[in-house]
């Protein structure tokens, strides 16, 4: 499934019209349901709900999600070793409520295989509705119109409200609403997985199934006349669940009401005798409540207080709640880019997700698929931090601040987590719902101890641009210092022509090797973890001395820690190669053979999905940026000639076979100068999920990409950077953008930025002056006085004539830049842009080619 | 449970008196029940059967095993990945045909609890009997003797007898016995694996347990009044085993005989009116007959065969029979140990076990366990090859030919395995039984490339020793040069300084460090397959043409393929530091942080049971001997500077966590002069089972390390050493040891070697003359002539004071011979005979001082 992008573009423009504010599908397909379910899911961080259709029936999952809400189950490792992750966690498709099941003439509506008059479903971003409008001709000739809504309230984090409005345009005829919750967790039907599954169909990036009941059902739910409250407890996790449902029936025709309850299916009946042309309109209200270990018949009263509160306001006041948020949302989000409709449209579903993602959230993480699915069995990754905080950090800061928190409680179990593995201080988790490694495969896994980095990243990001210190100074820096602690003792001191510290035995963003010795990007961000816990002290000595005091006694900071600290940065081993002038990604990555992308055959990609892990480890071959991605987030450590050559270089060799790589490659090569490749790879980000680029959007979306699609925009084309709450300028607009706009905050100013081809402009919406920096030069910034300053061209441009033939022949006025592979019989055949083709190509080939 | 090795040693010498030619046990004790299970086991190679007594009850596992009979089952990885091992196998605990049980005057026997005035159990190695003697006071007080034998035949692989003689030596009594088929492979009681089998309790190296009913049985079992044979099919392998037992019952009492057979269970009762004093004489024959997938029906047969065989011959020829096996076994491979009768009679049940674990193993292969018990899953690894093979190829060359043909058989799987790692020729499985790979845990598993090599190492030595170049032209060849195909394949060139051949991404034996670069016994060993690939096509050019000719259609030889791998021999990369003059583990190992021995308390060994494997990896550690193994297998490749070198940088880091590692670890140390130590490493070896070292005698025997005791005589003292069949000597016989000779097999002749501190004699028992070396002089040995050299020593005497105060202190005249660690700072303060002991204090007190 594609919106298109292109005039082009040969993608269906019919089922899939262009839109300014929303995401419109015209014509009912069962193709790609799993795709589509993803795509037009509605959620607000907390609950989040697949765009199953209302009568249930076709669908890859009926998903319902509550952010946290998981079941534990013991890891059978196959062969089992010391400290491996023991417990599995899953995050549970909760009882679903969306079911609305329409029958006319006691015939029911089926999309698959209705006879549809007309068809169209909207994912509204500024209503923060999705809308249905089906005209039904039923088997018995009546035209029926139904138009039904689905969203789940940003400013009710427990609410979800649903309406149907059902009306027989032709003739009177019996019609039939049977709303439902049910419970179908363990109907195995929906989560087929293949016997084979360590066969062709095996795929990591799945959730399992489980082999045992899991919601175990209150028996004695909650009912009333207009109300229904099941009640669940998990098997193992023993989290506890109620999901409870109000109904008003509103209509001219007569009506006859049944309801019946059970633990796992909760049935509220409306038997209309409806006349031709009068409408029957049911609202129906849900609310899902989950806590740790509260009983369930507490989680009912929480229920039915949500309950009432909307029986209050009403649907009206509901919407226009949720419109008002979004509003403000969009205010302090909405990246305009003028005179590409297209991209703008991807754009704003890409930010939509992540305000359905993040919102309502709150403190309980953000999975790598948002509350949309259950791939990666809802855990939330290091990538959150790195593509997904910082988005948040510029437009939306409380959402950040809750983020950060989540990893704040988790603290305890990650100072766990660093004793199984005989370290000191604090390890966070490779993959986890509750805060326990989850991770089986440890060399992709556990073995990321860069994630700490990434952590401690994100605070400072926050803290440096929000300015909220205070978080900071009271529990971040319980973080930061023992984040900083597993760095120290991690690493070792080598005596070998001077001294210098070492990080071995890791796995760096780039999952293509693994377990390796000083792997760039670690050790770069292990430098900033442990600087930053260098600078906090000495800043909390200073500012706050008070509460440094208490930290010391809370984490028993030992004399001459935090110089040690400064040592081990001072003395980081950051691998260099003198040949090639770049920074190999581990110490003896160079080393290794290069892999011939260009005699991969299109149908082994991804890789992992066809060569056993020995094979691709043993290959100069990256699934994702790696070096790339420190040269954007540690920018200010690097030169201009030294972005370039790692560019090119790895560039080459990066097989894009991680939705996260493609965004990073597009914001370097924007800041080296290949403009025309940047747009390339912001396209491969953007349309990630609506083109199922990784096929597996069925999944649930991929949230870091969609934040990586702002970073690209801010980053990458704005060309922002910052450092120590500094913020830098240098634009890199893509030929044929007219103009690109973006708000931002920082430190409780409101700005928005104008970027276009000619000129940029700051403008400070509210708040004290700013000073910042465009091209080298410094500006202040003032409520009254935009910033406003021309611009000769775009930054550099370089010609990139490698993408199909290889490193060695990227150039510049005819230059050689770099040597390549330094076998000259055996050249590199492509680059990554290929690779990323390849990966395309044997997906839909319209898909495909409607990136070109 | 520990044999006594020296006068001083503290172990009971009552419950374990010395013995020349068997080990005995005086006192029954069931506080180490799987220990002596193992140790007093009786098997042929084919057919296996723990120690627990007759009368069943208390035991560790109630173990019966025949070689290759196995159940498959669908590894579940938690987290797969493409080509992870698929097809787990598991060895099968066959029905129980040891089980007479006894009652007296209705009380049953049962050892544990009986007042037992007499108990003496004894393994004969030269009768091949286990015969067991107990006086037993019944609760009623009479005396009743009980006198019962059980063996496994080496001349009818698939016939065990057992015997019972009971005698009421005071007042009459009703005596029963019951004798019983018993299918108890699903009774969980003696499988146990605790609930937490990923936490304290977890170990990888035991078997695991099945979920599913294995055996399914012929609900029509074969029965005559004398006999029953049972059939069982397994429910996922298919592979089907019959299991027939005959009864003779001999007494002068009256006797009522019943019979009572189902599928799980064939009873046959003696039901006797005993009077004192005349005995009760009751012989068992039984027959075991496994296939693939005969009917069982037709195994039926074959038991029958084999009963009918028995009943013929008598009890007393089949006696004869084994002794007479015996006999000639032992002409052709005891040992004899001058002076040391503990030692003598320690190795003798090492070189007895060798005989139980191969004899009649035939081409079913050798397993890590033999036919002792179900650890390491009854799988074969590549220790066969390395250890025992070719102690069977100087001795009993038939079982080497047996156990290459195995390999032989499994070259198509090879050829599969290889496909799957996207590599051409073969990859032999890391473990197996069935040929497939059933490693599921890579990084110490599939990873280890090297097994290749060292099947083809044994191929070699066998062919060059026996000078059998048949089985080379006809089937050998073909895996020579399909190994040899894998490395060519899995290695690159790298343009570096000169063309050179690198093997990356490969572990090598020592399992603390996995997946690296140019590991150094790996390339050495992979250079010596492709050499030998190049040679053997020369010779069989040469020598057979005709053979040559088909090998060339039969493997699609291709034009080149050869000077391919002399080229890639010629140009393997051998890892070599210059600061140290040592060859690093691999490419990188030297750069690792040193794993402080000494500050590890003695609980945390084997560091595998204590450390996640990142943390063990990071470190300069060992679990066994790896560039120290390579010193020994491919010692001409290396100098007498060379391998002192090495084995003083090694040794000190060397855990000993692996059983493999002391015997390598004692012959090196023989050879660069460290005697004393030497003689340690070889007692470590020599203990191994008896004094239950590594804590998991109980899973079964350690069968490689009985084959290396054999290699510490011939290879460690005796100082033999042969390349391209041509022997040579240099004798490094321990102090205090009066003499050490062994007989040898070499091109068909037979020889004895004869080691004293003064001289060498070198017999010709039967052959063509031969040239041997020693010392570096050539001599002629003759059927008339023996050859007989003085000797002025036992080569170089190095005094090791490193085993506790570590590298950098060993020295030679009071010179430093080592640098050691590069930082002074953190000197290493233990050597690997420290960490041995270590890992051995922490076992019984007792058996850990009996080494000192």
């Amino acid at each position: 499934m594609v919106s298109q992008l292109d005039p082009g573009d040969p993608i269906d423009p019919h089922r899939f019209p262009l839109r300014d504010w929303s995401i419109v599908e015209t014509r009912y397909d069962d193709s790609d349901l799993g795709t589509s379910e993803s795509v037009f899911a509605v959620g607000n961080g907390y609950l989040g709900m697949r765009a199953n259709p209302e009568e249930g029936r076709d669908a890859h999952v009926h998903g319902t999600f509550v952010n946290g809400f998981h079941e534990t189950w013991q890891i059978q490792h196959a062969e089992a070793a010391y400290g491996f992750a023991q417990t599995g966690q899953t995050i549970v498709n909760a009882p679903d409520t969306k079911l609305m099941k329409l029958y006319v003439d006691d015939e029911p509506l089926t999309l698959s295989t209705a006879d549809i008059l007309d068809y169209e479903r909207e994912l509204d971003f500024r209503a923060g509705l999705l809308r249905r409008k089906v005209l039904w001709r039923t088997p018995s000739g009546k035209r029926v119109e139904v138009i039904s809504t689905r969203m789940v309230s940003f400013t009710d984090r427990h609410l979800a409200v649903m309406t149907m409005q059902v009306t027989v345009l032709d003739g009177d005829a019996p019609v039939v609403i049977s709303s439902q919750i049910l419970n179908r967790q363990d109907g195995r039907d929906e989560y087929y997985v293949p016997d084979d599954a360590l066969g062709a169909g095996f795929d990591p990036r799945k959730a399992s199934t489980f082999d045992h009941r899991v919601l175990i059902p209150d028996p004695d739910p909650f009912v009333r006349p207009h109300r229904m409250i099941l009640g669940y407890r998990c098997a193992n996790s023993r989290m506890t669940l109620a999901v409870g449902a109000d109904h008003v029936m509103e209509t001219d025709n007569p009506v006859e009401e049944l309801q019946d309850v059970e633990p796992d299916l909760g049935k509220k009946i409306f038997r209309v005798r409806a006349s031709a042309g009068v409408p029957i309109t049911l609202t129906k209200a849900v609310a899902y409540h989950s806590s740790r270990g509260v009983p369930v018949r507490e989680l009912y009263d929480r229920c039915r207080r949500t309950l009432d509160r909307f029986r209050e306001a009403g649907i009206d006041e509901t919407h226009a709640a949720q419109r008002a948020w979004l509003d403000a949302y969009w205010e302090r989000t909405d990246v305009v880019i003028e005179g590409q409709p297209r991209i703008q449209q991807a754009t704003r579903w890409c930010l939509y997700q992540l305000a359905q993602a993040a919102a309502r959230a709150d403190q309980l993480g953000i999975a790598a698929k948002g509350v949309t699915g259950s791939g990666y069995e809802g855990h939330a990754f290091w990538d959150t931090e790195v593509y997904v905080i910082p988005f948040l950090t510029y437009t939306n800061p409380t959402m950040a601040r809750n983020a950060l928190r989540y990893r704040i409680n988790l603290l305890d179990a990650a100072r766990r987590r660093a004793r199984d593995l005989a370290h000191r201080g604090a390890l966070f988790p490779w993959r986890t719902i509750n805060g326990e490694e989850a991770s089986a495969y440890y060399a992709a896994g556990t073995a990321q101890f860069h994630i700490n980095a990434d952590i401690a990243y994100a605070f400072m990001t926050y803290a440096d641009i929000t300015g909220d210190r205070e978080l900071l100074y009271r529990d971040g820096a319980d973080v930061i210092v023992e984040t900083a602690r597993m760095w120290a003792d991690l690493g070792f001191w080598r005596i070998n022509s001077g001294e210098s510290f070492h990080i071995h035995g890791v796995t760096g963003p780039d999952e293509y090797t693994t377990v390796v010795n000083n792997n760039l990007f670690t050790n770069v961000m292990a430098r900033f973890n442990l600087r930053s816990a260098v600078d906090l002290m000495r800043e909390m000595q200073r500012e706050a001395p008070e509460r440094y005091d208490q930290l010391v006694a809370r984490l028993h900071l030992e004399e001459g820690e935090v110089t040690e600290w400064e040592a081990c940065a001072e003395h980081l081993h950051i691998p260099y190669d003198e040949t090639f002038n770049i920074h190999p990604q581990d110490d003896h990555f160079l080393e290794c053979e290069a892999w011939d992308v260009a005699a991969t055959p299109a149908d082994k990609f991804p890789l992992l999905l066809h060569y056993h892990p020995l094979v691709i480890y043993r290959y100069q071959v990256l699934k994702q940026a790696d070096v790339v991605l420190a040269l954007f987030l540690r920018g200010e450590e690097f030169t201009a000639e030294d972005k370039r050559a790692n560019f090119e270089y790895y560039d080459p060799i990066t097989t894009g076979d991680s939705t996260l790589s493609a965004v990073v490659q597009s914001i370097i090569a924007a800041e080296v100068g290949y403009s025309d490749l940047a747009l390339e790879y912001f396209r491969l980000g953007l349309l990630v999920d609506l083109a199922d680029l990784h096929r597996n959007t069925s999944d649930g979306l991929h949230i870091a990409s969609t934040g990586g699609v702002w970073n690209c925009l801010v980053f990458g084309f704005i060309g922002m950077r910052q450092s120590h709450g500094r913020l830098r300028f240098d634009p890199r607009l893509p030929r044929g953008w007219d103009g690109l706009e973006a708000p931002l905050q920082i430190q409780g100013r409101h700005l928005r930025v104008r970027v276009t081809q000619d000129q940029i402009t700051v403008s400070m919406l509210s708040g004290e002056p700013l000073e910042i920096e465009i091209r080298g030069t410094s500006y202040t910034v003032t409520e009254s006085e935009p910033v406003q300053v021309a611009l000769d061209g775009q930054g550099p441009r370089l010609e990139w004539t490698g993408t199909t033939s290889g490193v060695g022949e990227a150039r510049e006025d005819g230059t050689l830049l770099t040597a390549g592979y330094p076998d000259p019989d055996r050249p590199w055949q492509a680059g990554g842009l290929e690779a990323a083709r390849k990966h395309c190509a044997q997906l839909e080939p319209p898909a495909a080619a409607g990136l070109s």
